[in-house]
């Protein structure tokens, strides 16, 4: 049987204090001892399929070919479909849980090909338990696939119209604005939108973020460092989106803003346009 | 020199934080080139030897073949013994200190083999100080072996009956029920027992838990998704121990769980088999 | 085209909790199928230059040939410049922003042979923002390496003499003493100080420390377990410098040490040197 990828990469809520992600791994090193897995990351909040998903979506361009493992399954030993899905003419397979955890990344790689849910127990391990799934279901399908096993082997063939579609908010018109949502709040503490650059195209360099009862206006910047200090940016971040930050500061927690917290982006009129941006301080930058 | 082992599975108390574990893996690698290493995990709480040992024993019926590293040694630079010990015929070989984290798994794996203490400095790393024997010891020990070094020549044959025992807590009988123990409570606060679900085999699908002065009722499951909203379960884990667990939530947390913490385990009555779960919330299950 | 390099030495501030360490390696991956990814930590303080420079600096000489990734980049997207330096004559190359993080390591391993900056697009990603270099720009570079490509390639020479340097603390003399600075405080809550341990040859095996305004009695050992219970130490580390350290027992914690932080440390009297240590517990050593 002819190898058929050489890496699997992982992501997962499993954390990094237990021996999860190690004895999934260590699955797949016993039974496909020439792969290498990547680790995206583990530290998905725990039962968060949402926040695996949109992860999930941003990455998979950047993704080497291969086998993408994605593991949030609060469901795990109940009657949900694990499965196993074809993306660009098989040059990736996605396996996870049918939670809706790999759906946006499915149709960000241009939608779903062949699709299997995981039920040939011959390419599983035998568990003492049903609530380790990564160990006994999903890892042992992604190191089948890559010593050359068919997908088709991995169990009963399934429309990939039955998967359970994936959540992608959408930002929707708000008078002159447009009411927009935190997508994710990254370790440096910038809040990404679900805007993009273009969505505030001709805005001008400056627009007003409306949270709740208050309201600040924003830089519209390429980099954190052109800020100045203290003055809060809309950047539009490495994925093209547009991301509320601070320079060397988490605009997160200087806000109050969390995944899924409403976020009003609005045009400012001209001549608030040519108004200093109150946020910033006086003093020279001293960077 | 042959080749003999292809992987290091290592495991220890450093952290991801510092360059500890980074360091290990970069003496490994310049010594074999050929070696992957899997991080079982480094999260181990600093010191707790038994906490690690009790992860070894887990998980070692999981592990490729080749090496195994535990290092969580607070007895570094002093007398204890660093030791090399084959296992199953020389399938795999654990390495570490010799204060008992390895002997659970070792155990487990069938029992010791030709054992070593690491005294042959010449595999060794010339340290500028005695502190980081996992770098200077035990990572060169790994990596010679993988290389084909004989186990024989890292130092002195010693006897495997002198090797540090771990501690395995047995449960005991306490009345009708079982007196156990907290081996380990996991990310998701599930909150492991020394119980099997053999041990309350014929007790029916409700146990009573007393900790302490409360006592609470429990459903048995294999599933965390079988449980309602808030009712307490005792799961039959991936490793077919008993876990007290609550579905999408943390027991451990709930119910102030800890390791080596007591939890009696006793039959409930025939009525009481009968009567609906107090801990279950009366509105119908909603997933 | 011949590969020249095989490994990868990653350090950042990134964390593991987003995926950025992942897609970094993915694109690495893509790229350059047969490298090693080794990754040193990336739980570097966001934006801490000065801490990460330390740590490459301490491990530099225990780092696999090949390239060092170090990417900690308040800057990114400003004019600071991207680099990429040889050292030991090729054997290694050293790559990341021009913000002194690579200018300690680069000393420690023989100084910067030829240098340039990261201008030529042709071995970059076209990145729809430009806030993460380390996709974009240092992690294809490092691939690229290690395919071969000439570092002259990657774009523009410049005199190494040009390049930020990096900041590392020297201690002074302080009447009969040396005031040192706290360089790192480990997991394990050791604070290690700028001092080796030849710097106190002669000083005998008590001395004393001054931490503001109170001052302790420390016990200057090579391993912490032949500390009593609650005595503070002065260890030799595993770098041959000079850690204030308890046994078991966070001493940064316990004394309020952080990084930066100022101690002197003052050789004792002969009739200090046999009085008992104020800080030692009366009751014999349990271990």
């Amino acid at each position: 049987m002819a190898e058929r990828y050489d890496t699997v990469t992982f992501l997962s809520d499993f954390g990094l204090r237990d021996e999860f992600v190690g004895v999934v791994k260590s699955v797949i090193r016993e039974l496909a001892r020439h792969v290498t897995v990547v680790d995206l990351t583990h530290d998905i909040t725990p039962y968060d399929v949402r926040g695996a998903s949109l992860t999930l979506a941003r990455c998979v361009q950047y993704l080497p070919s291969g086998v993408v493992l994605a593991v949030v399954d609060p469901g795990v030993g109940t009657e949900r479909r694990a499965v196993a899905v074809e993306v660009a003419g098989g040059e990736g397979v996605l396996i996870g849980p049918d939670n809706g955890i790999l759906a946006p990344a499915v149709a960000m790689a241009g939608g779903a090909g062949r699709t299997v849910t995981l039920t040939n127990r011959a390419y599983q391990l035998e568990p003492p338990g049903a609530t380790f799934a990564g160990r006994d279901v999903f890892g042992p399908a992604a190191a089948h696939l890559c010593n050359g096993v068919d997908l088709a082997e991995l169990g009963d063939a399934v429309d990939p119209g039955t998967l359970l579609p994936g959540i992608v908010p959408l930002a929707r018109p708000d008078g002159a604005g447009l009411a927009a949502e935190v997508l994710w709040v990254d370790r440096f503490g910038n809040a990404q939108l679900n805007l993009g650059a273009d969505d505030i195209e001709g805005w001008g360099d400056r627009v007003r973020l409306r949270l709740g009862e208050t309201h600040r206006s924003a830089a519209v910047v390429g980099a954190y460092g052109t800020l100045g200090p203290g003055q809060i940016g809309l950047v539009i971040d490495s994925y093209g989106l547009l991301a509320v930050c601070l320079d060397r500061r988490s605009a997160a927690d200087e806000l109050g803003l969390g995944p899924g917290d409403p976020v009003i982006v609005e045009p400012l009129l001209d001549d608030e346009q040519d108004r200093p941006a109150p946020t910033t301080v006086a003093f020279p930058h001293r960077r």
